[in-house]
């Protein structure tokens, strides 16, 4: 049996859905009408925020409905379980699934915060990021020290509030930043520039991993999608199904550690670390090796660093993880087997719940019980500074 | 010896750079001064086409020099090796390369006539197109049919026309069609719409595959490139530099590929072939893993077909090639050993010319001769309906 019973599952991509309250126990008084709240709509539970309804979506919380029932409406509370909005019941769903601990990312706020990047009024939308850092990390993972990983969201839309938050953040005990997984499509400097160097230097000094999850940064991969022109005026039908971009998740996620390995970044900052949440792992030795390659035959006459491998920086600075990836398991040793995690990505359409544990051990079937441990537990652990108690 | 001697090298992707007189012989003469010509301008030779002035790059051309003199100034004939322009001296290349034939796509137009779609004068790039087609079928071709693979263009911007063309070259016996890699970035109806299905039918009918070229549909991958938002109006400085699109070029072929394993076009068109032209085949393995995970799960409450599973639906339509892959040769399984070519790319940067048939050796040292012939030789001729006569 490769999977113990000893080994404890952690995993580095969780969601939660925000229960109605989050945003009105904290905003102040001035600031209840505008921040987010919960109106009851047609049947709907929506979120009215800063001028915007946004639905939560019934995909977004599918835990425990077979596939053939799934769909993108918006949904109620009462509809989902309430592992999905509750902290004591998800511990109970977790112990069904055999996961000891997660790391949550937002619903509401985007998988980074991009709702608030994206609202007009940005005194609140401050207030909002430091109010969901606060229902998380005080209320959420509270409940449940040791099976929850506190995250953090950044007012990224300002470097000077970023660091400040991230310092206010790293001192309640933050073990990862959740930043878009390329500010470019948001209008933002690139991974190129100097802009978030600031940013990097307290991830640095705090040991703080930035979990770079798939669309956080607003950007959806494939041609009909963010990639789309405008004809004659009037964008096309979207004409292609979801599964599309659901397949090609990781493509963000290639193209994001593509920029950051012929950046200079990772030289400056040889401590930070990137956490590529839901990307999948199977395409990360083909990226490598075609890395290689490129940086083999470009870098005489291009502004590139001319000593640093970019496979040997992905070995020290980056960090994949999966749901089910045999293509990826088995060339593990290409990924670089201190630097693969699992996630489960509870309640959302690609999870295993409650057969997180289960598949697992069928994935896991025929790898050594050493490197087992590093996927499942110990890696997650070390790079979220996260340390086991029991 | 895995690569044996009498294995014919064909690759499925080189590129011809245009002599000054391709259009200027076969235009009308009311079309001489509009149509595409080479004009010396402080001592460089520019393309003069329609209103605009478009330089040949130097990194098109880069054949027999080192990396270290690489660079993206335009360039004058006299820079280039002749082999570049000039189809009697190109076989004496590919002599020494050790290929025995090769499909070139053309630089000028762009990959797959990008340049014509762009001109204001459609009548005159339809002319264009057919007279780029005259050219490499009648003039190139011709200097030694057991070299050159005939491919043509297609005046894609006109449904009606690109049926004509496609005929028209069929009957000429053209062996593949260059099509954009996506008609979506050029404002164009997806591979999900039935637009293009008349296009299909004519390919189908006559047994000649599409071939899609990383970069032929205008989009460039990366988020400092076709994925920028403007700024305030402004767009921000491209500070990624050219490796980190160079590592990428693959992601445009994965998308095409989803987006065509997850239309209906495949089923409309069981005959119906694609080749991915300088896509690498790494990343394959991973993306049909996923892409059935995808299916297995979302396939129930969205538009996608319930029987044709997106990895078997590969095998049957799809055909990659490789330069160097070191990934996808030990995962060729996974690929189709089938449905694996190889490419030479010459004059461009990513060419091991003259050593491309050293190179293939040694990449292709552990794997079992039945298979390297089908890699190097025996694949390509059946796509392309490309028999040996020696």
């Amino acid at each position: 049996m490769p999977l113990q019973d000893h080994h404890q599952i952690i995993s580095v991509d969780d969601h939660l859905i925000e229960h109605p309250r989050v945003w009105q126990d904290r905003l102040p008084a001035k600031y209840q009408e505008q921040g987010p709240r919960i109106v009851e709509t047609d049947g709907m539970h929506l979120w009215h925020y800063d001028g915007q309804v946004i639905p939560t979506i019934g995909l977004n919380a599918v835990a425990g409905k077979d596939p053939k029932d799934w769909g993108m409406d918006p949904v109620r509370y009462e509809d989902m379980i309430p592992g999905c909005y509750d902290p004591v019941q998800r511990v109970k769903d977790m112990d069904l699934d055999g996961v000891q601990a997660a790391a949550c990312f937002p619903s509401f706020p985007g998988f980074a915060g991009g709702t608030f990047f994206r609202a007009p009024d940005k005194d609140l939308a401050y207030l909002c990021v430091q109010a969901w850092n606060d229902f998380y990390i005080d209320e959420w993972c509270a409940t449940a020290p040791d099976r929850y990983v506190p995250m953090a969201l950044l007012p990224f839309w300002d470097i000077d509030l970023t660091v400040k938050e991230a310092q206010r953040v790293a001192a309640k005990g933050a073990r990862t930043f959740s930043f878009p997984d390329s500010p470019v499509p948001l209008g933002l400097p690139s991974f190129h520039s100097n802009h978030w160097d600031p940013l990097w230097q307290v991830a640095s000094d705090a040991n703080i991993p930035i979990s770079l999850h798939f669309g956080s940064g607003s950007f959806m991969p494939g041609f009909s999608f963010s990639a789309m022109k405008p004809i004659a005026g009037q964008m096309a039908a979207l004409d292609a199904p979801m599964a599309v971009p659901t397949v090609l998740f990781s493509s963000n996620l290639m193209w994001s550690t593509v920029d950051l390995l012929f950046s200079r970044t990772l030289l400056r900052f040889p401590k930070l670390q990137f956490s590529l949440a839901e990307g999948g792992i199977g395409w990360i030795p083909y990226i490598l090796e075609r890395s290689d390659y490129t940086w083999e035959r470009h870098r005489w006459y291009q502004d590139i660093d001319m000593d640093a491998r970019p496979s040997d920086l992905f070995k020290q600075h980056f960090w994949g993880c999966f749901i089910e990836d045999q293509h990826g398991l088995a060339n593990r040793e290409a990924i670089g087997i201190d630097r693969i995690m699992i996630e489960v990505d509870f309640p959302h359409s690609d999870s295993n719940w409650p057969n997180s544990r289960k598949r697992a051990a069928e994935s896991l079937a025929h790898i050594p019980d050493d490197e087992v441990e590093k996927i499942v537990e110990t890696n997650a652990r070390r790079m979220l500074n996260f340390p086991r108690t029991n």
